[in-house]
């Protein structure tokens, strides 16, 4: 395989291809006549490694879907009732970059506050009394889901206390918690975090552990965890556009992540690349916009500094700061290398 | 590349992974690192190519989804208006095999009669001259675009005389025609077929060229050729789910289908190998359920003609003919070989 | 009251205002103060004197909407899960005269052949056993509801065993049966008809006692016959905009309808004067496009027809014939009298 | 008419039928047949007679429809595009009270902050401000119309100045202002307001004046303002389940309310009667919530002042304040009397 002779890029963590292990696999099995729509033994293989890496009983509790939005809507549509909607942090993916992709089956996304991009178990448990307390809560969109990411849009961490806390409310109420996991490989391997795939899988009632951001060309693997996959899935999912025919290229990429703990090295070397991120970005003294203990760095940069950054590395603008400052976001992953680094560390920054 | 030694596939025509040549491209580029979302220069290079191919000008009315029934519901629901709805044969793809994806955006799929899979231009004229004339018809769903798929669902192809005729009582009406190209490939390399890519993009609103089933891992190319793609089509794709945060997926696969004519060459493999077939069948005096000149055979057989066949090939239970006979689909593609058809040739049957 | 100087009008049966009765009872109450949105004592007593009349024990099992497509497209949408459409015979109100109002829900009608305006239970059996012998029918659209409406758009009953057979399918299935009683009365009073308010209610799974073509303002009363009515029922009709504030305005009325057989009266006089109506026509030698034991009544006429007839009363033009005759509807309801049965009778056509 | 002897309401302005001049219409024009849907000579005079109270050249941009909620998703759905949604004041109806029926239509409510019931015009401008300077706004809900209610959800007013600013900012970014005037009769006739119809009709792109909460047994009248109708706009309501058969219920009414300024009158008189209302509650030395100059007061009382309250008169009890104190509505309206008013005077409070 040859190396594109591209500038050095913290853009995102899709910014390359896929694991080559992953495209080993789909060389080898490239012949090899399979069943569409997920019907494979790969696709088997894979929902059998995954429920056990999450200590879920049934296989078939696990699902495939190729993106995060795609997943995101499929799962709240199909398990939201007609009168209900879903509660999120108002930094949360659903609410602020999906397009409107919930609203689009029909639901309303319920904006609670954020504190470090994270839903506040005060706040959630606040607004879930004053709504039930409320005279005239038969005209307002019911709770019907908490909606977490893990880490969060700003690359944060719930610790297991809170994570049990938000579950512990919504198991009060009888509102299933749905933690979209699509960077949940840097979140499990992160120093900071005291959370487990199956802490994850004990404490949340759906959760999806992202592939398109953690090795793979797409892909997304869904689990439900209390045998409470939406009757008749398949069906929706086609109904919704979902429905990959070569449903292969899905299974056969899971089925690769979870051998010999792919999905979990790949995390992992990206958390290290980002912790010597870190203190470069440090040793440069570039202001942090917010202290994120996975593979997305945050800091804050005015024009000028961006424009001397981009001669060196490719970066993504996050997000607008204030007048003058501009949110910039570093971001490593499988394929973010020493060398990488080294060219950021080297630069006349 | 190995081979799996599974048995030999005549089920659907992807039922392997993807042509060799596009894994090749996959596998050169892998490490380059490119923009998200369709952002990339492989995309843009696609896009070129693909306009060129089609006689139109702007290389942006050019635009990649995922697949099949996420193209028909994205295209139809953003060319509809509100008041609108999209007729189809009744066999349509839309109105049988989507699991309602169409109404799921709320739009009504009109069904009229269909005719060896095709929609009849005079059954098209007869419903559109009753709808104008009914003193009701605001209470009804205006007719808002027409369907069709080339080939059909059954394998069938328009003649261009046909095309002209369906494209000229759209324009009549002022109503979109779209063509519905899962399996374009094979439609264009038929040796019934009269009619060429310009032709279709000339004779239709909007189409699509399948990638899926002509020798993609997953991915459809549509063609807007009246410079006519919605506004902010981007946003919309994202509300539906189906924007690919690694876009390069589609656009490498595309820029590689489009090169030095493989799409086409994949194409007339494909029926060249079914033209073979379509001898074999003869030859063992099986029935044809239909005439068809592409690269889906469909033939007739009772159970125990079905558990013979079984020993020796996969095949699809296409549909129920009466008490006693399924419909057989037979398919070839890309990965289809001469061993392939020899194995069902000498088998005893 | 003074009576307008007007036409007379065999248009519809939503021609006039409202029964005397039903303003006698708005005035009587006018005053007082009354909660909104359906918690007043009226609506209560409506609904326990509609549920003893259908022979339901919950009271709570009756709920109020204002008109026909709205009651059909939140029935059925509040009913039916997200895999499913609903069953109709193609000439049914939802499939042809509600703009899509079902599909802006996001489901499939599912459209039958019609014979006499009615669906076949033949063609009902037929359908189900192909669909689940089907094997690919995860990717289609589940049956979910069947709907009929009684009587049917061309003014046409089912008996009783009729209904007992499309019953006994819908539950070997699993199925609810929802009956569009838009004009019930009529066809409960029609002298062909052997089927109860009782009958109904035992043989259906929900089903609408319609109010608007049957002597009131505007108004239909749901009646979910197996205590079926789907949770939070209020919030979902709210969510569809079909919420009346002053919820009075409908449990006036159908209090009124029910309280001394006033909603079978006003549909006995219908039909009586349809039976002189029909008389009528058989006199003048017009030719009856159906036969009708309703108060609709459907004949063919020429231009030149219509044109003397126009002369005489209105009446509406219900749909095209063939290329030279209409098919013109007659119809009757509380408001028509022997008088206006004479301006008919006498006029010189 | 007998007057009901109920306790004395001031729970809401819908509490009682309809202002006499209505029923006395209804009744006087209850035998004239009239064709349905909205296309009786009734409605055809309510609709000039509205163009001219507003201003508007083109009786035909008035249309009647049965609700608020129906008449907010109807607007807010016909005018917004695919990618669009509606800003608001984190306290608008569509937010708070509409069970989610703008999400329902499969479109995104943003919520802006609340400032007295009001959206901030300073607000506003800084959310387009940054929503287009976002690099990401591709995958965000585009800002596609304002929402605003006068009086607001709490009484309040926009002053003419604050009307314009909003105005004026909408039309710098080309988005339609849509103004939600349920009670817009109370708006126009406050002392404290100095906006005229001709105003609204100037400065907003739609907006709609409320018939249920000023006296009508139910209906809206929709204004657009700018020749901007949407096409087949009778199909679009037809769709929603929102067309009413017989739409001289609607027309007849506001025929009603629009001669010799009836609208105008009844609006001033519950004015009047707030007014009063407002120097018992300060006569009492209850606490206002906010300081209202429309026909809803709020105050602030605790468990014992409201079970005392009760026993004079019915209240509604609009929301929570604290943990001991509940925000309390006290309303007026076309049925308010002075008798009324002296009850609540001279009880022991």
């Amino acid at each position: 395989m040859k190396r594109g002779i591209k500038m050095v890029s913290f853009e995102c963590d899709y910014v390359a291809g896929a694991h080559p292990a992953i495209l080993k696999s789909l060389i080898e099995t490239n012949y090899e006549p399979l069943p569409g729509y997920g019907m494979d033994h790969y696709t088997a293989s894979a929902k059998e490694k995954i429920a056990k890496a999450c200590g879920i009983d049934n296989a078939d509790d696990v699902e495939f879907l190729v993106g995060g939005t795609q997943t995101n809507s499929t799962i709240i549509s199909t398990m939201l009732r007609d009168w209900e909607g879903v509660i999120t942090a108002e930094s949360g993916h659903i609410n602020v970059h999906e397009s409107g992709a919930i609203e689009f089956t029909g639901h309303k996304v319920i904006e609670l506050p954020q504190k470090n991009g994270k839903l506040d178990p005060a706040d959630l448990r606040g607004f879930l009394n004053k709504f039930y307390s409320d005279a005239t809560h038969d005209h307002m969109v019911f709770p019907g889901m908490v909606y977490i990411s893990h880490p969060t849009e700003m690359g944060t961490l719930y610790s297991k206390a809170e994570l049990e806390e938000i579950s512990g409310i919504c198991h009060e109420h009888d509102i299933p918690l749905f933690l979209d996991g699509a960077r949940l490989g840097y979140g499990l391997m992160s120093s900071s975090s005291d959370l487990t795939l199956h802490d994850v899988a004990e404490l949340t009632d759906v959760f999806y552990i992202g592939g398109t951001k953690v090795g793979a060309l797409c892909g997304e693997a869904v689990v439900f965890t209390r045998n409470n996959k939406p009757d008749h899935f398949i069906t929706s999912v086609k109904k919704r556009g979902a429905l990959l025919a070569k449903g292969r290229l899905l299974g056969i990429q899971f089925d690769t992540l979870f051998t010999n703990d792919l999905y979990f090295r790949i995390s992992k070397h990206a958390i290290e690349m980002a912790d010597k991120l870190k203190e470069i970005i440090r040793s440069k003294g570039w202001e942090f916009y917010i202290d994120s203990p996975t593979n997305q760095q945050l800091i804050l940069m005015n024009e000028e500094q961006m424009a001397e950054l981009g001669k060196y590395v490719t970066f993504d603008r996050w997000g607008v700061y204030d007048e003058e400052r501009t949110i910039v976001r570093l971001a490593t992953s499988w394929s973010t290398s020493e060398d990488d680094l080294k060219v950021l560390e080297e630069a006349d920054l």
